[in-house]
């Protein structure tokens, strides 16, 4: 018989239905029992009534893998409005012991160590498979969106043969014959690069950073979604593209999951009907101290974490939305943005903060050869490690801007989650790789 | 103006055009200058007649970024069947000097060295787009086939706590407080992790292995499209997948990009009418062996380059197709591979064979805690070290399968390119790394 997944059973009442799934619950009434069965396609219940039947799921805990037979039945009071009477269960991998943690409440609830300790485990509470199923589309529908824009999609190297930024923060690769090799902190120079050969380019990528700080926002290793074009006019091009490209995904999710959204206790983000507020960091500044008697002062032209949660806050009250941008920063540390030619002590630089946190950064990159080479020079970098970046310049780049996306800043935003590792599958920091815990 | 695009000019007979876009050839005849302009939508002709625009670009070299605006004319000569006959011009970034390779060539016919020396240009050859933009669209096509069939995206870490395989050929990664991490060599356990959480999963990821060989089939940075699925009936259903999901991909660039293939001299695949061929390693040697008197014998049933070549062009021969199912593998590597419980001496394992080359291998997993257990305990494994890998078995995990295609041999076979190494932007190998020359 034809396997069925749990979602198809409201649309099969009164007839015989073949399930394959994990045992989620188990209600052993005596006379009768419950099984919540999950698949792929959620969780229906199933109504054991034979004691034979009852016998076989007693002992089985959650996780159990079994295979049922029976009939699809009404039942308005479950959440799917149908069950099913089993008549036939197999049981192909019973579990005999409880799992150390309770997958199968509605909230986890347990401390963000123990989620990941059991990370195998919590991926299996209905709620976090909601999350990460949110989180693949995100990656669908920002890829969606680029296509349409004409945007080429490429794979950015990960291993770098001198560090991809700067030397700081850089982790090492042991090669062959004792020599060291780097991991990509940013697929920046290859995603201009790769400009000369389709003009707009798209990538989504791991990147590495060897900070040694343990915040809520920040993590070894993450995902970033960017982009690249060349040809623009000015770097608010390039903030439009990606305006558009965050609205049809957000758009995108509200008309997929807006039921979802409501069920786990979610918030759909406010977005503005017209243009998301532009701000420049001065600005910004201001509006800070003038509201909290924060002083506007900052060591560089720049945002603290502090200053991304008042402005949204404020952004939020006074524009209804959720996004905003920060632009015209000043923080002189990247060879390869322009300072603003009528101001140079403000960049060409922008951030989309969403909720009162960064999720994008961007700039307009110098795009002249020998205005590059000079800040290669000046920061004192070795020419020839930069040769392929700098043939691209050298042999005709066009005014051109870019911007990144942080994969697993966006899903915390999205879901008001408080640490960037409830968003994150298999997060690295300095006590767990993979979100396994390091031997001490 | 608002910009067209090269590829619109013929909709835009009669009409003014305004372009941006980068010198690719150009052909001064002293009265009359012709000039391709290229742009992400293609190359077109522009036609200089007035001395002045001709003065403009007569000291100009390929890669120089323009912006025109002129008249969109019928040139039934040209390969676009229109050219623009330019009335204003303006140099935005003027290059003085030739490129040091002819990227603007039909062919690019330059040395493989010389291609990665300067892949910044050579991606700029026509040719070279092509692939490359065929490649994104095989990243395109396989997530869509997936998904359509309920496979979930997730982003698999590349940063591991201990070596995601076996300890050999693993690149070490410096950790603080001078521990040791490691890149993956696979997603393997961490889409087994997954299928805990939505039975059915798909990544496109970075892998990497240090192996100290040099051949045109491998390298030390490739792309993994990996996909594994639970409650299987048996590892044939695995294998239907791929083969439906690469006939999808297929099929998809033959309707995209069937002309371009012939103008680029390249050839489509041959898609057999029903199934990919499915041949037991056993029976392919002995086929080999009859055909060619190469002796069927090998230390382990396994496969040599030549096998694959040689069967490859018999079942092209026979059954009319590029693909085939090489299957029942014996190899005794990994520990979580099933042997065939009707005959231990052949495991359920499949390789996918395209042209002659495996671009796609897999196995059916073991998904019994206990015998899993046994195997990494028999392997002399640390068991400590696969923690989260055992606990999404030992609570509850249904008999399952996956396989992997490597993306650059993929697109390799598809053109019929020599070296992998032209099917990758930013290949890595012992000399290079993200195609950069390592200094010596």
């Amino acid at each position: 018989m034809k396997r069925a997944l749990t979602s198809q059973i409201p649309d099969k009442i009164g007839q015989q239905v073949y399930l394959k799934g994990w045992i989620y619950r188990v209600r052993d009434l005596g006379k009768i029992a419950f099984v919540l069965l999950r698949d792929r396609g959620g969780v229906v219940q199933l109504v054991l009534e034979k004691p034979d039947l009852i016998k076989q799921v007693r002992d089985l805990h959650p996780g159990s893998v079994i295979y049922v037979e029976g009939k699809a039945v009404q039942a308005p009071n479950t959440e799917l409005g149908a069950e099913v009477h089993v008549e036939k269960l197999e049981v192909v991998v019973p579990i005999r012991e409880a799992p150390p943690i309770k997958y199968y409440e509605k909230d986890l609830n347990v401390h963000l160590d123990t989620e990941l300790d059991y990370r195998p485990l919590s991926i299996r509470n209905l709620k976090k498979i909601f999350i990460f199923k949110v989180q693949a589309f995100i990656l669908e529908a920002f890829r969606e969106a680029l296509r349409k824009r004409d945007f080429v999609e490429f794979r950015a190297p990960i291993l770098m043969p001198v560090p991809s930024e700067s030397g700081a923060d850089v982790f090492e690769v042991n090669f062959f014959d004792k020599r060291t090799i780097y991991l990509a902190q940013s697929p920046q120079f290859y995603k201009q690069i790769m400009l000369g050969a389709f003009e707009r380019v798209f990538t989504v990528t791991p990147v590495f950073r060897a900070e040694k700080h343990n915040t809520t926002r920040h993590l070894l290793e993450i995902t970033q979604m960017d982009a690249e074009m060349a040809f623009i006019d000015s770097y608010h091009d390039a903030m439009d593209i990606a305006e558009e490209v965050i609205r049809e995904v957000m758009e995108g999710i509200k008309a997929k999951f807006s039921a979802d959204f409501k069920r786990y206790g979610f918030e759909l983000p406010l977005l503005p009907k017209g243009k998301f507020p532009k701000l420049k960091i001065k600005e910004i500044l201001r509006i800070i101290e003038k509201q909290t008697g924060k002083s506007a002062k900052r060591p560089e032209l720049d945002l603290d974490p502090e200053d991304e949660r008042l402005i949204g806050e404020y952004v939020r009250k006074k524009f209804n939305s959720d996004f905003l941008w920060a632009i015209n920063f000043k923080k002189d540390k990247n060879l390869y943005t322009w300072n603003d030619p009528e101001n140079p002590y403000e960049s060409l630089s922008y951030d989309m903060l969403f909720r009162g946190l960064e999720v994008l950064s961007g700039t307009q990159r110098i795009h002249l050869h020998d205005k590059l080479l000079e800040n290669i020079k000046k920061a004192g970098m070795n020419v020839d490690n930069y040769r392929h970046y700098l043939m691209a310049f050298r042999y005709g780049m066009p005014p051109e801007a870019g911007w990144s996306f942080g994969l697993e800043r966006l899903t915390k935003q999205l879901f008001g989650l408080k640490n960037i590792r409830e968003a994150t599958l298999f997060p690295a920091d300095l006590k767990r790789i993979a979100a396994q815990r390091l031997a001490d």
